[in-house]
């Protein structure tokens, strides 16, 4: 059964096109720069590598061109767009609605649509990517998985604000937690990789580090606590993004330092975090400075690591137990330096890391422990586009 | 040697004269609603009591009228106010200049003005009391002691937030930390309390719940973190006060709801907390209809709780050890029922509640886990005027 998955953003689409039940990859790229006269196009198959810069004035000019694509003579994957039987649509926010993958109906965009509200980024742009997949492969279900969705099981201490009730529910304000795909993927291939271990493994915490940084409390699989909020901008320090930060900080930028609140916003969102800790906001220059010696960015290193640290500890206590750490995404697959800054003095916490297992590459899920560690830690390689497809291929099986 | 410890707010005083070092409290009172014509007075010696209504214009009519009763024939406890050899002023914000208890001199008067910015509630009315107190006791010592003196020693990695560097350094932005004076009170006591088990407590949580709230990890004596932030409304679920909250909620309901930054405050300082969730401020009130079956107040008792167990977690984490938990201040002493609920499944911390011994209550410094428990947990009664007491005696000792 072929499926395909697509990724629509605000200026951008990137698609895969999986085989499943086997999950095996047929073809993928992306578009970016929609709407400008350079938008950049890719599609690859095993075979094949097409990259162009081309105009692509909108989503469904780009969209049609990958279904050609798909379709052409020498480089398809496919006779017909009616080969495809599912599109599955990556949704960021699915409010409250949504606490699992939703086949699409008028019903469902609508409720998506009023989410834009609270999601202004993100959805109009899957919307859009939704009602053009429809046109073009029009046989095919479409399907909605959301970023939100793995955070919905969490119980209302953990995403209740502690502001007046009637406010919030008149708002919809409340935790809704991203990167829920990752959490749930990462969460599910550390519990069967523990699997031949004789005990359960009932409280694991996933610690998925990108651009975007968050943290979830995992218990029985279920996702009890995360670290992003109302808008993926709070707890941990991201790449620009502040993180967690005290409300009278924003009260005085605007009462005594006279910003605006769009100002307070670009500043927390797009000069924060490690860039505005250390000029930089891509981690390997951060480490590779924080190495020759400069002290702003071994500074923001160790804040970001005692951050994740914090969290560590307060979601064990959420969870009164801790049987393995999940690293994850960019950063937390493929630093070696900041995985150890973690793991440092977590004796407490059972961690035991072995370092020599720490420092070694591999696209492959591994145990980072020393034998002896009481608590596992895992790296496990995140696969947002395979768990679509997945929970896209369940769906349909019901 | 007799020392009088003045707590002075915008519109009150609260005194006390203290003997030391017996630690012995000579009279104490308050005056509050200065400026109306209906003050409240009152003076308390061992032997009388006066209270009374009457119109106080200022600070300075105020105090004068204190130390006319503290010389006063028949009601007074001294003749002269020269027998007064210090003045202790509790200070709210000292900001990064202040890590300790300071004599006051026209210089530190300065600082404490220059710091009036950032701490605009509080460090006027305590330089009105400075200035009143040194015209009245001329001959003393004034002295002043800070809230955020203890939290002085927190280092770099748990002070400052993910924001721009140059932008913190010029704003003096940073985690200060607040109710220093109780913090340090309550954890040197513990300390000394456990000093006959046979084992090193260097890892200590104190937890002070009263109308504010906040918990401070204390490793070897010196803070380390604190929950309070640049100023006291981040952290803990208090009475009217949010705590921690998502930025991006203040800024939907500025974008979205157009709400200025004057009604955020307000909401966040003054209508949430327990008072938002629940309609009640008054911790006993809500236990009592929590008990009564009211959801909104059991679910608010389980947020605060469940947030202050998360901070104990975090905090273990910032000290890889906890050897002790000390609960403090009006709820932390007086509510067997919150005490409860944070110590319940936190076994992975190696806390275990003796039940019966929490029920208990009392004036004293006492221990409330099971024999068992590896984690000692503690009531420790605050007592702040006696900890300014005591820091002005060994300043004056030096």
């Amino acid at each position: 059964m072929k499926v395909v998955i697509i990724n629509s953003g605000s200026s951008s689409i990137k698609y895969q096109l999986i085989e499943m039940p086997s999950g095996e990859v047929v073809c993928s790229g992306m578009i970016d720069r929609i709407g400008l006269e350079t938008s950049n196009f890719s599609y690859v198959t095993k075979t094949d590598k097409v990259e162009e810069i081309l105009p692509i004035a909108n989503h469904k000019i780009g969209l049609n061109k990958i279904a050609q694509l798909l379709m052409d003579d020498k480089k398809g994957v496919i006779k017909s767009t009616k080969e495809i039987i599912a599109v599955g649509h990556r949704v960021v926010h699915g409010g409250s609605s949504f606490s699992d993958t939703t086949l699409i109906t008028p019903e469902v965009k609508e409720e998506i649509r009023k989410l834009c509200d609270i999601a202004p980024l993100h959805n109009p742009a899957h919307l859009e990517g939704i009602i053009v997949a429809e046109e073009i492969f029009a046989d095919a279900k479409q399907v909605a998985v959301f970023d939100t969705a793995f955070h919905q099981a969490m119980p209302e201490v953990a995403y209740k604000y502690a502001i007046p009730t009637h406010f919030l529910k008149e708002n919809k304000l409340r935790v809704y937690g991203f990167h829920g795909t990752s959490h749930k993927y990462v969460s599910e291939k550390a519990i069967q990789y523990l699997k031949s271990e004789n005990k359960p493994f009932k409280n694991i915490i996933t610690v998925h580090l990108g651009n975007g940084c968050s943290i979830t409390a995992v218990k029985d699989g279920k996702c009890i606590d995360t670290s992003m909020g109302f808008t993926p901008i709070s707890g941990l320090i991201m790449g620009t993004r502040s993180g967690d930060i005290d409300s009278s900080v924003l009260f005085y930028m605007m009462k005594a330092l006279n910003y605006t609140v769009d100002e307070v916003s670009t500043l927390l969102q797009k000069q924060s975090g490690m860039l505005g800790l250390t000029g930089y906001s891509d981690l390997r220059d951060i480490e590779s400075n924080a190495e020759q010696g400069n002290k702003d960015c071994q500074l923001a290193l160790a804040m970001n690591a005692y951050r994740i640290k914090k969290y560590i500890g307060s979601y064990t206590a959420a969870l009164n137990g801790l049987d393995a750490i999940v690293f994850t995404a960019g950063i937390g697959e493929n630093s070696a330096n900041m995985r150890k800054l973690v793991c440092t003095d977590m004796d407490f916490f059972g961690i035991q890391l072995n370092d020599a297992e720490n420092e070694i590459r591999s696209k492959e899920i591994r145990e980072i422990n020393l034998p002896e560690s009481k608590t596992k830690v895992l790296v496990v390689p995140t696969n947002e586009e395979i768990e679509i497809a997945n929970q896209v291929y369940s769906l349909l099986l019901k």
